[in-house]
């Protein structure tokens, strides 16, 4: 094999980087994470096992990097001025990707496997859930200061309020995720957080 | 051996029944739910596993008994009539149990074992999780009939404003359960229950 990349090299690359991640996300919901191994994902994703290796130490590093791939920039929230209306708008959207069955058995099996697995939690709340929780942060402090959040809210604790609901009604499937249980937890959150008038 | 219990069986009973579930609850803290088996609980107890399979159809099912052991009659919260000071008391007991080494290895076990196994999850919420639930839903209830909780306010989504965010940082590890986040947690919940005046 030559030493020097090909013209497609890059091209044939990114074919395989495509491929590893979509069978991580499938065979980690197939199989649960762990049951997941570099060998399973090679032959799934057709290349050979040292191509994964050549490129990440882990079948965790490739499942953080699938997960990661396309969210890994955070545009921030919309700001219309109406703050419900855009945490509605959004969550709402979110709501329809966590009740798609393709989104859920994989990002259900990381879940499962970083609550028994310290380091894999951590790596995973730096990569997905920090920033995604973050541009919820960066909205609420932006209302702060336009004065429709009070001066004295906690708002990290204000965005856990609205967002861990969300996430635990659909981890511990305590209950559906509706347009109807968004409105309301937006409404009830932001009641809280509003100035008093 | 005699067919008829002997007078102190039901006390030989107790015991078999006290070290299984003990050994269920170290073990599956040790190995995770996956790895656990009846042999294994067996043999940590010292009893035959037929001793298990008498009493008990599956490991989830011993699981589900050790952990209700002792928690199957919710009391119900304290009504003082300060709905803030009640919730603040039973969250910050609840903090320092969660925050029990003894306690966190097998509980997150379990929890992690029902973000995989939908059945197991269903019955672990049935019997533990609803139950826990259901006090604070009566509490917050009894509040709205006072008048101490706005008429129009959701309360089942009220109480998920106000246990998932415990549940999540400790399950996710997304931060530390400080009696400084139980209060200002419970402050920003009620400031948004609270009828308006």
């Amino acid at each position: 094999m030559a030493n020097k990349a090909a013209p497609d090299s890059s091209r044939r690359s990114e074919r395989s980087r495509r491929a590893i991640f979509d069978a991580a996300l499938t065979l980690v919901g197939e199989v649960g994470y762990d049951k997941l191994t570099i060998e399973g994902i090679a032959s799934r994703a057709g290349v050979g096992k040292q191509t994964i290796y050549r490129w990440w130490p882990s079948k965790a590093a490739v499942l953080l990097d699938a997960f990661t791939e396309g969210v890994d920039e955070y545009e921030g929230l919309p700001d219309t001025g109406d703050l419900a209306a855009d945490l509605k708008f959004v969550l709402r959207a979110t709501a329809d990707e966590f009740n798609d069955p393709a989104f859920q058995a994989p990002y259900r099996a990381l879940a499962a496997a970083g609550a028994n697995d310290e380091e894999l939690s951590r790596t995973f709340l730096a990569r997905l859930m920090e920033p995604g929780t973050r541009v919820y942060v960066d909205r609420l402090r932006a209302a702060q200061e336009t004065g429709e959040v009070a001066a004295d809210i906690d708002v990290r604790i204000a965005v856990e309020m609205l967002l861990s609901p969300f996430s635990q009604r659909w981890l511990m499937r305590t209950g559906e995720l509706t347009y109807d249980f968004v409105d309301t937890l937006v409404d009830q959150v932001l009641r809280g957080v509003r100035p008093r008038g």
